[in-house]
């Protein structure tokens, strides 16, 4: 007997398959080349079962935008685990490189991609601006928590504020050249002030 | 007798007002809108005219980007002035908000869509990387002025270094919406964090 798989199984690896070639398109092709045709092309699916799963660019554009922020979040999760198993010394240094990786991956880029095409465009933006808001706040929550409680809890809540802008600030840096070496160096200082801050 | 304008103060003035219209087509209209075209009309000069000056989108944006790096360096120019001006205590809040004023105003967010447009296509990146960098250092040198001297000049850098990449990210927090009161907070928490850091 040939093994099947379901309809709904294969519809879900089609759905997953777009959107991981959607992020791979915009990250590396920019905005003008996210097109649903050409994403089905890139992952080796028809240009009709695309635009069953996704009958409009925003469509695509949104679910891809949705679907890196939950990885994103995933991935500040497990940093949040990783932060809090360390000791109270190394804990700032965890949480502020897990915060960097998070804007200086493959998904950063492609949501840059989209963050600028929406400057300019108020249907989009109206679509992606509460989807950047979940993960503005998810990513802040996780944050916090990876930092640890404090006397002063909204002290805490400030410099994991502080931390995620200065993140943004070093992913687009290093999206026209490779900026890992002097970020290095940023990156050092930063986790020196916030100790200090912190009083560790 | 009729006043009249030489021609080449007419070419400049011609020129000048591209660069500004350019500026502003892509701030509101984005990286697609920004041909020569467009620009032309929005400047209110003939096609022809404005490809005299500008005969690809390339040489146009090219043109624009060191335009605002340009200007931005004015800013900061005048914002170590001021900054030099005021005492001790005031020295590193003014040198904050001078950055983060240079990556959130309009200038900022026209540079974006060439940033963005540039991670996808090589040849624009290559016109562009060597105009990032020469502002990158005059921005950072001038930071490093405003914020004065100290026995570890080394430290100084690094600091002028993390108060610009917060100032880029602050900058993008704000392409979408109106962040302005959020990045007050972590403005002052940065402030007090490099105050401490410096001893102040």
């Amino acid at each position: 007997m040939t093994e099947r798989v379901p309809q709904q199984e294969r519809s879900r690896i089609t759905r997953e398959g777009l959107l991981r070639a959607a992020v791979d398109v915009l990250a590396e092709q920019g905005w003008s080349a996210a097109t649903v045709a050409t994403v089905a092309a890139r992952a080796g699916v028809s240009r009709g079962a695309a635009q069953h799963h996704f009958p409009t660019r925003e469509a695509l554009v949104t679910a891809t935008l949705e679907q890196i922020f939950a990885d994103l979040t995933e991935v500040a999760s497990s940093a949040t685990a990783t932060a809090t198993a360390t000791g109270e010394g190394d804990r700032v240094a965890a949480v502020v490189h897990r915060a960097v990786g998070i804007y200086t991956g493959k998904e950063f880029k492609a949501a840059l991609q989209v963050w600028a095409a929406a400057a300019s465009d108020p249907a989009l933006r109206e679509l992606i601006l509460p989807l950047e808001a979940k993960f503005a706040r998810a990513a802040h929550r996780m944050t916090v928590e990876a930092l640890g409680h404090s006397d002063d809890q909204a002290h805490i809540h400030r410099i994991a504020q502080l931390t995620l802008d200065l993140a943004r600030g070093l992913g687009l840096a290093d999206t026209l050249s490779d900026d890992s070496t002097r970020r290095a160096q940023v990156v050092a200082t930063y986790i020196d002030l916030v100790r200090s801050a912190l009083g560790e």
